[in-house]
């Protein structure tokens, strides 16, 4: 098992939430390494964690654990679980929130997951407040994996656990492909759902990507090709079909939000018509 | 002396502040682990910092270095100190903002504390500036312990040192409990002054809580008890009880801010009329 | 070479991309030490980055790779450098965001810089995206240097980089200093491209300092020397002319912003008029 633990949450940094999950990890675990994937998931937005989780783990070790707590449901009936996919493994509540990066996971490593319920107390904190399971339930079981504890030690296996869907992008009759903002990050821009290899479909130039009543020419290969705060499109970090701004913000320049249609289509003149 | 040295100031996380205190520490103590509880305290709130750094300490191991440095008084005479609780130290200026963590810790190790001023510039940056004691001295001071000088080599005991009064909610002559809004967290979560031993007086279905001119009923086990949207009060993690609305923002919802009353009483019913 | 690993960006903490630098490190270099500077530099502010890093340099271990990725012209033909000064190392895209803090060191330690293009994809991750080379070039490339891989594995010499010029302050006719704000920080507080030194050419008590129709009398030791709420004038913590509001924000106070003017003069009375 490997030492490294990530930790992905809705916690915000002042509050010393985040900071406490360190403590209660270091406590038991003194040799564990701890990194920040990130606190600022919006409060309560699995689906939001859930995809950056995705995006993230496959740039780190395989022998990690990732520790993603959003937790609306915390003190509920949800289960709260630990998922091995190979080397790696994943804490977290019963809600999906690891369900994208679990399966990014097994589609890289071809390992199918083995969940278990975190049910055995002698690896929680002796006190569990019903509000903050990721100090009290969530931190003490990664920092327990973290060393050596077997996963069996932690709790009972279960069959299944809850998976989030995403939307795929729709093949329309005419031949556009109907997809919609997934993810908008710090720059404001706007990441859909559309993979780069969907897009080898259309040609090159004559491609056009609609949003919200703006309508973009060609992908293009980096935001240096166009002005300072022009519209573009191109490919992602992620490998999607990304609008950005130069320099600029495209969430505000065509008022994108997530859930927001992009369609991407052939030219008429592409056509040939 | 432990390797582990914390960090709680107020001095945000975009100007390099909080990062040069890690690299001041690194370079004096290379093998010292530094973990940020908090750089986010807003600017010059002593007692916000004093109540965070109460609420993480247990959750650290005994052996740890607690540096707080929110230090409005910097560069006048204020004392620089380091207090030590058993296996635990305190460096912080001396404005009461680790008073409330080393009463905490005081209290769960039966520690008395032992209270020395920084004022040898052995161990300081060899040039000191009058506005960031926080790397100048506060940190190289942390890392020297931490490398394993003692206590008493970075200067002269001091008999006293500024302690934070927290006002304890009051008991009325009709037995209700009057207390306030102590903090409010990243999700808007309201948490009071009031402990959740104080509300064992109360009958449990029969309590209300008022904020505000809002009337909650009960004290709920989960935010999932109720529906999104719905106000609830519940115990905190911090275990005092809190005002919350599930999934939601309870600061907004009710307009509260720290120093609100809180009352916590039984309701006509419970009392029998 | 060391394996202390600063990293310096605009990629903000929300997103996971700062986390996924850990991560890309971490894979490669399990033993290396990652610091945050700051991840807060304005979005495309290359200067605001280069200030920043300029002033954090000298308290980290001379040692230390540091990482510094403000990057508008990421996939363009910019280079991407590694740049030696004595025993640091800086990694950067070639567009000055490193240039500052390569100038104070080259400063303090009297060492030239030694410039490399990290043009051996070797050295890469084995997809390179046109929007992160942050994660695809830059971390990988530390992360081999902090695992002792020579400079000169990593690419090709060049003969000269882009450097940053910032604006010195101007003594006029009158005898006047002509300064100009020239980085904000998060307490709200001006600080100036005048050097402290240059304050000695004034009488101490005469000196008149002006900003935006405001003048302030004279350079205090410590924000403590004015009462709450007050504007003053003070030597800041990079040791330039600062001006300040005790317990409060001088940016809003006065409407400050980076270029505002800022004239430091003797009073009419000093001049013995």
């Amino acid at each position: 098992m490997g030492n490294l633990i990530t930790l992905t949450t809705d916690f915000g940094w002042s509050d010393g939430f985040a900071g406490i999950l360190h403590g209660v990890i270091l406590n038991i675990a003194p040799h564990a390494c701890v990194v920040d994937i990130s606190h600022g998931v919006e409060p309560q937005n699995v689906m939001q964690a859930a995809l950056l989780l995705a995006d993230s783990v496959s740039y780190f070790p395989r022998a990690s654990i990732h520790v993603s707590v959003v937790d609306p449901g915390v003190g509920s009936s949800r289960k709260a679980l630990a998922v091995a996919v190979g080397e790696t493994i994943f804490v977290a509540p019963d809600n999906g929130v690891a369900s994208l990066a679990i399966a990014q996971l097994q589609s890289l490593t071809g390992s199918a997951p083995h969940a278990f319920e975190l049910d055995n107390p002698a690896y929680w904190l002796p006190r569990v407040s019903t509000t903050f399971h990721g100090r009290d339930i969530f931190a003490p079981c990664a920092a327990h994996l973290a060393n050596g504890i077997a996963l069996h030690e932690l709790g009972t296996p279960v069959e299944s656990f809850v998976t989030l869907a995403t939307l795929a992008p729709e093949r329309r009759a005419d031949g556009a492909l109907a997809g919609q903002v997934q993810y908008i990050d710090r720059f404001g821009n706007l990441i859909t759902n559309i993979q780069a290899e969907q897009l080898a479909a259309f040609s090159s130039t004559g491609l056009l990507v609609e949003i919200n009543g703006h309508t973009l020419h060609g992908i293009r290969r980096a935001y240096a090709e166009v002005p300072p705060g022009q519209l573009l499109a191109l490919v992602s970090s992620s490998w999607r079909l990304e609008i950005a701004v130069r320099n600029g913000n495209a969430a505000s320049a065509v008022g994108g939000k997530v859930g927001d249609p992009v369609v991407v289509r052939e030219s008429e003149e592409a056509m040939g018509r």
